[in-house]
């Protein structure tokens, strides 16, 4: 029954412009269009299969990387792609590469720090890939303290070189993508020191392997750290261990935009602020937040769709079982992560708009937004993240059984993006940084600085401080602003209940350590309000297209409601609304489910994933879930003889009551 | 520095005596000594070693589990191990392998649901593993709803035998561990049809391979599913898929113990009650409860120990950074499942007593609270293993980036635990039925009929519904009565909240369906309920050792006052208990943190894992993670060369700019 389409019939029952919905989530229809093509130029190319990835050997996956990432470097060049059109192609091979870190932080690293010269030296070889670049800041001992690096660039004036030294087991760099097998040169950070002195991390260009035959320069141990979580997943990628034994490199090779060490061995500053830094951080982050949206919807395109085909229980008379879609506790799990997808879609909207208007300020040296700015990315990273990694793994269980087998798809989904909760940024140590400057900002507003951004709203400390939320029926939740007003109050109030209970300790650093854990809560609240005002937000903005923004509503409510239900405790604790209010937040949002229902496949085929993309069984835009799921069975290697590899040494002797004689 | 322990300072602050603890943990000395005996047999035999298996193909792993089973098969009959023994054997050597299902399940089924005469004919055959069995029920298109099954039996007169057949693609078992590549019997279900008639389903023996050549006897197509989650994880077992094509059986191969069909073909019932098939469940469902706090206090082991071994920030003047175990936000994650990790054995240990107190109950037919027991074992069921799955991933995070390396064991321990929350009985439809249960309970409050067991609190209707917790203090959420009642009457009155519900609707059935996740919720609480007051109950009992007692005492306030912060929105809304109070709880909850902390390693050492088993670098009992990490990195095929295989087609040309003419 090829080229049928099993889910036509929910198709049909949609009740908006699914077209035009595709434009909303891709941000405009330019963008739409290249995703689109690039899209569908990956899934055309048996080059770019992967479904076998799940079977093959560590080798074999690694070399098949390799294999691809070149075949994808040709196919750059040869239909002369952009530098957006690349990186699409990139994502939608869906195989993490030691490509992602030379183009994501290699290349932007000697941007953001090299000096003109060092910029013109190292980038045209990087952009032809004449050289290969990593990223090594972490250390076996050492992640979320960058400032506890441990290896060293000494600077020998004799020479003008910096001696790079790993004095310790734990400070081996441990980690870095692509570092393993394949990077040539990598962006290193090491302690400077000069004359005795510690001048504390930076970074500095090393070559690791020959340009002739690859092998290591002399001084440097370089390997990769082994088998991480998941078939294939990011065992694709050689991340690597790195140890040096007093390597040295010219001094040039220090990246010296913001500070430098002169031929003299004498550190000075340059005039670019160092706040650039943050600049960066901001950048990378709100890419994460972007990367969430798009991990989580595949997810929830997979298991909307299954939810559709699966059927289970209902049965009368011999009619079909219910669609598992139709039962409530399925709805009550599965539409509220459809719409965080959207939510964190809309935040990552938000936040590309931040960071633009941050580098704004920052080429004019206004520094004023950039802690709330910081500590908004840093929030929101973890938030999404979070909520991500979660999701993807309670969309498996939403397809029982069936999610457990690679072919559905969402174990590799799953195990490819977990890391991202601790990468860039420990996700609960980013908590405690926004807990931070939550703290800062309340014990600032009795001195008429007005808080900017993100926190505006505890400028309104009093109101929020006294509103009660006026709901009196279970619709009156669907006000933008009753919601908004709720989702403040609470955040304000547990900030504020925190910052109270700070001034019991002896010292403000002791008590931010005891209550480090409510502080954590008051940053979550903090950070929900920000994705939940930021999707008010884009509503209040025009959208076109048949009731595209009717269903952009209800989603909006739902997460909102979805979000208030869960952490109800708060919000009762902190006497932001009643239980009566809480429970017609509760029945509102089991109505908005039954309204979210007939849009559920539209909703998730405007993400506009192809197959190839989803790589899973279970989420076929066809719905024809079954016999492709037998057929993939047969594939595997297992499955290659009828009488499997062992019978006769292992299993016949047992059958036979010979095990004693047998040699095992 | 090999045998130097890094956590003796730990182990030298413990507050009470860890060998009266490990006794406790493990149920009895007996229990402890056999467990200990056969765990350090494993852990001494090379041929049991496991650090390898991450990075198998899939053909290589499946063989290296044959090889496996047989020598353990061969050591269980050199060393006469009882049946104790020898499941202890094969629960340590941790690799999931179709003996499991064979002695699980196969064995267990034909006990429960065959004849005398059957399980004399079968039985033998089965404890000498002349033949190999596995049990197949789920299919492509049923999991849950067993009652769906399209698999047929149908009654053949004239020769005496059923004809198996999948009528359809979506009838073909599926899932069944042991099918795919070794069993050479099964117990099949099927629907049952006599003379055009549908009994339902029922079970059958049926041979799926010649014992002589291992092919597939005719009609009969099997094969394996596929990769599956994880690395190692279940790939080591051969899941299976199986279609039949009209096989037939003798009719004595009908698992006869309850119904049975007679030479004419006539369907009758046998004196041997129905309700037997129940017994069995909880006997499943307990033994799942165990593995849940076994498979849980190996993550918090590993991520205890690690979190005193890791050190980040907090340095000063050169001072060693702060041990990660120290900060609050790590212990205000961790320590809670630590004392879940206890609860979750004590329950086990109770659900053990119960299902002795069930089968004596049904031997001497009397079901009556039969009901109560199923639905008690099916929320327990639910509760642990979902709260072990998402623990583990958490005790994964705690660990930093280096959890997810597989060489932290982290990865595979989650992999391999997750299909717990699917399998006997999907956790959501499972606390469905404890919501029926709840409810039918509810509604007969009136009648004068007394709830029974877990559910006897609801009895106390009144006092329940009207009682306001009288907490005045932090240390008043220390006293057992205090918490229970509070968890009593948030439990009941969350029932009773949706039975009033309920009756809005114009069908029970449809308001059921309305109101699922909020039924959900309230057997959330009941179950919660179950776990802190069967915790309590241990704490009654005399417990000897230096300091055990009060240990457990913190843990057990630990569990319930963690469940209370996390879920304080029901305490709240319900009315149990007010703002401050909750706020009360949490002050004392932090402050019992303070109390775990030093007793955190010797609590994890109480579990007794050895190395073998835990099969973590970070987990360690000395330690030592470091220098093993390095050692283990270099393990990986990868490093097998230098320069990877693939860089000469594929990096080269890449490098020297010569893609254009390589052949990719």
């Amino acid at each position: 029954m090829e080229g049928v389409d099993y889910l036509a019939p929910e198709r049909n029952n949609a009740q908006f412009d699914v077209d035009e919905m595709k434009i909303v989530w891709a941000g405009s229809r330019e963008a739409f269009e290249v995703s689109d093509r690039i899209a569908r130029l990956v899934a055309s190319d048996p080059n770019f299969r992967k479904d076998d990835r799940t079977t093959l050997g560590r080798k074999e996956l690694f070399k098949n990387t390799l294999r691809k990432a070149a075949y994808a470097w040709k196919r750059i060049i040869e239909l002369r792609l952009n530098e957006e059109e690349a990186k699409r192609l990139r994502s939608f091979i869906d195989q993490p590469a030691f490509t992602d870190l030379h183009w994501g932080m290699f290349v932007p690293a000697i941007k953001g720090q090299g000096t003109d010269e060092q910029q013109e030296k190292w980038l045209p070889l990087a952009y032809k890939m004449q050289i290969i670049g990593c990223y090594a800041q972490t250390e076996l001992g050492h992640g979320s303290n960058v400032q506890g690096l441990e290896t060293t660039a000494t600077f020998d004036p004799q020479t003008d070189e910096f001696v790079i030294h790993s004095p310790t087991l734990t400070s081996c760099k441990w980690w870095p993508g692509g570092l393993g097998k394949i990077s040539t040169h990598g962006v290193i950070y090491a302690r400077l020191i000069t004359d005795g002195k510690d001048h504390g991390v930076h970074g500095f260009i090393v070559q690791l392997r020959s340009l002739d035959d690859h092998l290591p320069l002399p001084g440097i141990t370089v390997g990769d750290i082994g088998m991480k979580f998941g078939n294939a997943a990011y065992n694709t990628m050689d991340n690597g261990v790195l140890r040096f034994d007093h390597v040295r490199i010219p001094r040039n090779q220090m990246l010296m935009r913001v500070s430098q060490v002169t031929r003299e061995g004498k550190y000075v500053q340059s005039n670019v602020p160092r706040q650039l830094v943050y600049g960066t951080m901001v950048f990378v982050r709100q890419t994460i937040v972007s990367d969430a949206s798009t991990a989580l919807s595949r997810a929830v395109c997979i298991a909307t769709r299954y939810s559709a085909v699966r059927r289970q229980f209902g049965s009368h008379n011999g009619s079909p079982e219910t669609q598992v879609i139709n039962y409530k506790t399925q709805q009550a799990r599965l539409f509220p992560l459809l719409a965080s997808a959207y939510a964190f879609r809309f935040v990552g909207e938000w936040l590309k708009w931040l960071y633009m208007d941050v580098t704004k300020r920052l080429e004019a040296k206004d520094f004023s937004t950039l802690p709330e700015a910081h500590a908004c990315t840093a929030g929101l990273k973890s938030l999404t993240t979070s909520a991500t990694a979660d999701g993807i793994e309670e969309c498996r269980k939403l397809c029982g059984g069936h999610g457990y087998l690679c072919s559905s798809g969402l174990p590799e989904l799953f195990a490819v993006y977990v890391p991202a909760c601790t990468y860039e940024g420990d996700n609960i140590v980013l908590l405690l940084q926004v807990a931070r400057h939550l703290m800062k900002t309340v014990s600032q507003l009795g001195s008429g600085k007005m808080p900017v951004g993100t926190t505006a709203y505890m400028g309104r400390a009093e109101h929020l401080m006294q509103c009660r939320s006026d709901v009196k029926q279970a619709k009156d939740w669907l006000r933008p602003n009753v919601v908004l007003e709720a989702f403040e109050a609470r955040a304000f109030r547990m900030s504020v209940a925190c910052a109270k209970n700070l001034t019991k300790f002896s010292s403000p650093e002791e008590g931010f350590q005891e209550l480090s854990a409510d502080l954590v809560e008051a940053a979550v609240a903090h950070c929900q309000l920000i994705v939940v005002s930021k999707f008010i937000e884009k509503l209040q903005q025009d959208i076109p297209g048949k009731g595209v923004k009717q269903q952009l509503e209800i989603l909006c409510s739902v997460y909102a409601l979805f979000l208030l239900h869960k952490h109800h405790g708060d919000f009762l604790s902190t006497g932001c609304i009643t239980p009566t209010q809480a429970s017609l937040a509760n029945e509102q949002l089991r109505s908005l489910y039954s309204q979210v229902r007939p849009n559920a496949i539209a909703l998730v085929d405007a993400f506009n994933y192809t197959d190839h993309y989803l790589g899973s069984v279970l989420g076929r835009y066809d719905g024809n879930v079954y016999p492709k799921l037998y057929e993939e069975a047969w594939k595997d290697p297992l499955n290659d003889s009828v009488v499997p590899d062992g019978y006769h040494e292992y299993v016949r002797p047992m059958l036979k009551q010979q095990l004693r004689n047998a040699r095992l």
